[in-house]
């Protein structure tokens, strides 16, 4: 396959899975590892939505990781969009991901609502004149709240489930109560919260949670994910997800 | 000191003090223990407001650990409340500690609002009508929002609390949503959370929430807190908070 100026091909770690990568754009990290091992518990045959999909990750490593029936990536940079597209051909996966170019504010032009089982989705975790704005442009809208907010994330991801479909996210722990008061505020109810820690004597640097549409309200917070042991090495978490190939 | 039927005085194993609890009541546990450490960072000189003291416990420990100016611990069951007097008194702090015979839900006949620096508390757990209820009446309250629910805490303490006045708290992680939610509808912002395992490769027993009277929202995850190693002794910052006798 060919590589447009600046692209490059990186092994996904999992299976024979690869991906295209800007260099200049947002390349993936192990928050999309750890969100589609913490939303592979999803049922068989599930109808699955992954808001703002970036390269592609979330939607490649779910098709693989699951028994899922279809799942949509949407992304609303072109050139991003474009680029998950020939991702998801170079797995051989067009029969399962269908990657759409658009916001996620105009989703329902291509979707109809309350169909969906599942939503995954890496948001972008910062809000607008937050955090360094030297960023190129592909960057700043990947990781700033610039097209569309958290709130926006939850309204569309409500309007899009079924009753009773399951919402998988990843987010920082600092917009830890904006996340739970949102969800809840839109009928997402958080059932599940899981702290990922880089290493135990820190803050955790990022949080999943799960939420579940008109859900009733008992949330489990889960044992820690823990990255690094104190010795520097992997935990056996970690080395047992990258191991999985 | 003369005791009571039932009664017994245990060592609160910090420096000398002491507390009378009555062996069919609610004794106090190790989230006590670690309340009092987490809001020991008070400034200096505080005027304290302790809700729901219980066997006054807290307002014991905050006595001997900080330099507050003055604590109020509120207790409904006049049983306890006066139990809680005399524990006061057999560690000779009465110059520091008021305990007050009310409901929260009539402080404000006791105390002036908007004149607190610091509230801390540990609330009832446990909704009405989930749990075992076979327990008797001196539990029952303690355990269960029966006198007063989560969101009466939280107003009142909002209420009391001076403008940027900090409520030091600790609760289950099951109701993380219901505190959250309910601290930042009443403009208690949470700032910092802190969940307490008992081992590493279990779900959070514990969470202790520091939340801002009209503070901006930024929370701060710490690391977590474990009381148990795998070898199943007392971690190193557990034996540093007893050992500080």
């Amino acid at each position: 396959m060919e590589l447009k100026e600046n692209e490059r091909i990186d092994d996904l770690g999992y299976k024979q899975l690869k991906i295209i990568q800007n260099k200049e754009g947002f390349c993936f990290g192990i928050d999309s590892i750890l969100l589609s091992e913490f939303a592979k518990q999803m049922k068989d045959n599930a109808k699955v939505l992954d808001l703002g999909t970036g390269t592609g990750i979330l939607s490649i490593l779910l098709a693989e990781k699951t028994k899922l029936n279809k799942i949509y990536g949407v992304e609303i940079q072109e050139q991003v969009a474009e680029m998950a597209t020939r991702s998801v051909q170079l797995n051989h996966l067009e029969h399962k991901i269908e990657i759409i170019h658009t916001s996620i504010l105009q989703l329902e032009q291509y979707l109809d609502k309350g169909t969906f089982d599942v939503i995954v989705t890496n948001p972008p975790y910062k809000k607008v004149n937050t955090g360094l704005k030297n960023e190129n442009e592909l960057k700043l809208i990947s990781r700033h709240e610039i097209k569309a907010t958290l709130i926006d994330f939850i309204k569309v991801s409500f309007s899009m489930l079924k009753d009773n479909g399951c919402i998988y996210m990843v987010h920082r722990p600092e917009r830890l109560v904006d996340l739970l008061t949102e969800l809840r505020k839109y009928k997402l109810e958080p059932k599940i919260v899981r702290f990922v820690y880089s290493t135990l004597d820190k803050s955790p640097i990022l949080v999943l949670i799960k939420a579940v549409k008109n859900g009733r309200s008992f949330l489990k917070v889960e044992k820690p994910l823990i990255i690094y042991q104190s010795n520097g090495e992997y935990t056996q978490e970690i080395l047992d997800i990258y191991n999985k190939k």
